[in-house]
């Protein structure tokens, strides 16, 4: 079989489309023949940062072709897709958890088979097609998370969102399907007509609102948001605390863990309001989230899908940031 | 002003207008002029049980006409509605803030001008008419508590509504705007097609389908639904026991509460099954209620109603069973 | 190795002691040198309903001496035990967690060797001994489940008790440790003597008091418990729901699992309480367990302990309800 | 009656004993002869910023004289406490519960007599004295929520106190009545031998061990603690984050609140841990508080007491920062 593997030291351009032998499933695990995979913001900053050959990607959806010894949970012929954590099956995160994750500390996605634990599997929506629902193990999870595992949110709450990321476009979907307001900010006016289009509630250009944790307020009744879906970091989060209800949540996405010297500074919790850094999700959340989904027959937003032969294409389209919505890559 | 007072032993027909001295507020206390006020199956049980002239009704709604001294919450002219109990503000049900009821134990809703304290009002939803807005303290609140407060339901997640009264159709609503599958049952074809129209997902007749459970388990995929709002009690509750999943979730809705001797005997909670008594709420889930129903511009189901002089027409309306949605009795 | 199987419709008397081979840890698995394992009343029942030979019991503890490929979180000398539920590692309770048990649906402890899954493996408190820790997986966690993860009592909160078994008595030490108050019942003055003894704040002897829940309100100023752990079902469920304070909490636990139809039938959850069937619990809350038992150095209370041939006696001793704490039977 | 007031601009000399007229409790009030008031941090900054003549301090406790209109929760010759927040009796933190503090925004307890709100009073323990139940309003209740309410620790977990000032003491105490293993710091060898001998389980001293987070890792196996009651802010977040396990919490507690411009920076909540300000606490939290005190007949410590005509000697006393407990002025 075909599969990607990452050079150390090579970025973007070390992509090598390499032949590999075929992976035989054991006891406990599953044989998926993956038919698409989706792109993250992480996946740029490991392909900078690889030191070793590895399969990359976290996010991939298929097929499952055989099930290894013990396995009742799946059959061949189902549709699937994997874990983010593999180990990280259901409760709370504990390090064992999230030692491992997909394209990062073991291989990942970008190939024609992979083998992974049959708990590291979760069924799809029967609804999406295989390029959508390769979007999910990690922005759609992510969001999922910080607004009803995290922080539960109730029908009637508002949530922002920063920017029109992989994150932040799912999760006002999923915001939506909760009946959960959602304010979004963007510095393009267009990617806000965008959003509009797709649901949101409230849209602030921060680029005309420097001052945009005011429009917030101003559009919260001077109280604030009830939670913000942090991804902006550093740069955004003073505003973040002040766009806050007293007595609400920041929920803090990461990209790639730093090193601890390099945690950024930032003002400290002020007020009552809880902030908490959030990593992807567990299986158990996922198998939650895509009830949901398939419930109400959400439709992720998919912004351009590349065929396998193109996979750099796809990394350098999601680098310049043009898109809204997911980068995708056939199988 | 006038009153309507139920007479000790009168029944409906005890039902007397009567005219009262004109309310003063005290402090901390608002003087509202009521607008329109609505019925519960409680009412008729109050109306069959009385032992003493009070004025009855726990729903109402109304304008702020005067406040007493310290009340900064509220001014003349706020639109608004009472609280049920109005001891009980926030915080977990505790024996003193359940004390005192609403048109129980203390005089209720209809009368021209009630007066009661500032922490037992809330503001109603701006685009509902006062009969719709009259409709909420009592059996909305408790849908709301059972299915966002007790049991805090997700998105995707599943409730069963049992029979179409007053807190299984509002229930229906609230579930939708929470993202909510609901799956509602009646003796009546023709009131399941008013809940399908409202938007239930799925219907079921209990006099064609007397194994509802095996119905219900049916549309579940076997497994169960998360929460039943049980407003059965009794005759109900074994199969509601047997069509929730396992870790699911029980939320019994009492009406008039009856001496402990009487309480029905029933199948003990078996599986891994939580059952829950609940009783309306608080004034904080009430404004939170509130904030969702205003976002969703939900319009609560009212199926007639009444002029203030026909307040007994409006009890045997009632009385008869052949509503879907609430009777209200305009001020 | 030797291993007691028990014989389809044997009863105790079909206990035989027979010579298995030696089994061998598979990928991801552990194998452990059984060192003394532990009775609870779920294996009466099973040994009198017994359909097919099988090694009993879920209780027991011992030494790892080898680990298959992929296991990291052991290494041999480990002292460990096994999970009653091997597959409920972490979570809410879900079917697939709880369709195995130990010495139910699959080979129990014992047996010289065992070999577990490493992810139903949990290390035990270091001081305690082999009998104490063997000891722990069914009783001691139902009790911490319900007083600890269902209940989340807090310091200065009461705990009512029903009788001196095995769930009881540990109940009764880990509410200690946590700062819960508590309350026993027993017919046995003596056993109650016992019950003080390890610190029991007070205790009603059930004989004397037949309205033992009006005790139980006289001693909690009228207000009833927060939490009973409630093992005695249909006879005690009425006057537990009595003896509970309004917005308490009532933690079911059952024995063995009955059909349906047999579910015995009590009065309905009245007043504003929760009744939730538990069943013993996760891998992570057992880990919790053993963290707190061994920060205080608690040492469950054993009866008696029995050699490895007179598994029989053993039996016998449990169905003789003359014990205070755990039958054991060293391997 | 007599009663202290701030000097606006004159700090603690500024606090003049003056005469004022007996108070007289309205509808739902209650009057409280006033027997023993305490000091926190946050008066010693109140006095400094003064800006109009108040009575100050938080703290306090006496016997109620006599009871308004409408009280039924009270009676002459209660024992009892004030509440930090009159406005706060239940439920989650909101803007309008806190909007009034004692001692701050409203006239405070350093007085001979006071009117509260009835439902801004706790009964206080009956083991305690004047003088300790006058510690409680404020720290104590902090750490109570810190540990009890907002992080619901459970026995067996681990809490890291830093220093030994008044949150942090009693913090130590109520670690001990829950089962909580406690990690206490200070720059003072002979204050951390009164931690141990108040029961701390383990004691660093942060100017010998600059980089005491790293002894907080190898006295909890390298995982980190469960909960930080972070005292410090700016100085010490940082390393109270390196100290927290996964999954962790940190509760934040402030001394006066300051303008946004001033909030501290310091580094963005880093791995999956959860860092939440908090503000005493509301009055159902006292009361459980107090239920756990009495049941385990815990003693605030107290530094010293000083007379009521040595007010401002007590507040000397506190700046010095040579105690180890509370300092108390008897009224």
């Amino acid at each position: 079989m075909q599969a990607y593997r990452l050079t150390a030291g090579g970025g973007i351009a070390g992509l090598a489309l390499v032949e590999a032998p075929d992976p035989e499933p054991g006891r406990g695990e599953v044989l998926i023949r993956v038919r698409a995979t989706a792109l993250n913001h992480r996946d740029l900053m490991i392909a900078r940062n690889a030191r070793q050959a590895a399969v990359p990607l976290s996010d991939g959806a298929g097929e499952v072709v055989a099930v290894g010894a013990g396995v009742s949970r799946f059959a061949a012929g189902d549709r699937v897709a994997g874990c983010f954590f593999p180990g990280w099956s259901d409760g709370e995160v504990a390090p064992e958890y999230i030692r491992d994750a997909l394209g990062g500390s073991v291989d990942g996605m970008l190939a024609e088979r992979v083998v992974l634990p049959a708990a590291a599997v979760v069924r799809i929506p029967t609804h999406m097609t295989d390029e959508e629902a390769a979007t999910l193990p990690c922005a759609a999870l992510t969001a999922w998370n910080g607004m009803f595992e995290q922080a539960r949110l109730r029908p009637g709450q508002t949530v922002l969102l920063l920017g029109t990321g992989g994150v932040s476009i799912v999760g006002l979907q999923l915001a939506r399907i909760g009946g959960v307001r959602t304010i979004i900010t963007s510095s393009s006016n267009e990617k806000l007509a965008r959003a509009r289009a797709l649901g949101a509630d409230e849209t602030i250009n921060y680029r005309e609102r420097a001052d945009w944790e005011r429009a917030v307020l101003d559009l919260t009744g001077g109280a604030g948001v009830d939670l913000v879906l942090e991804v902006g970091g550093e740069r955004t989060f003073a505003q973040s605390l002040a766009a806050t209800r007293l007595g609400g949540e920041i929920v803090l996405i990461g990209g790639v863990a730093r090193g601890e010297g390099e945690v950024p500074r930032v003002p400290l919790v002020a007020r009552n309001i809880r902030a908490t850094r959030i990593y992807v999700g567990s299986r158990a959340m996922f198998e939650r989230m895509n009830r949901a989904l398939e419930l109400h027959r959400v439709h992720p937003v998919i912004d351009r899908v590349f065929e396998f032969a193109q996979a750099a294409d796809a990394y350098r389209h999601l680098e310049s940031q043009a898109h809204v919505g997911k980068v995708v890559i056939r199988v």
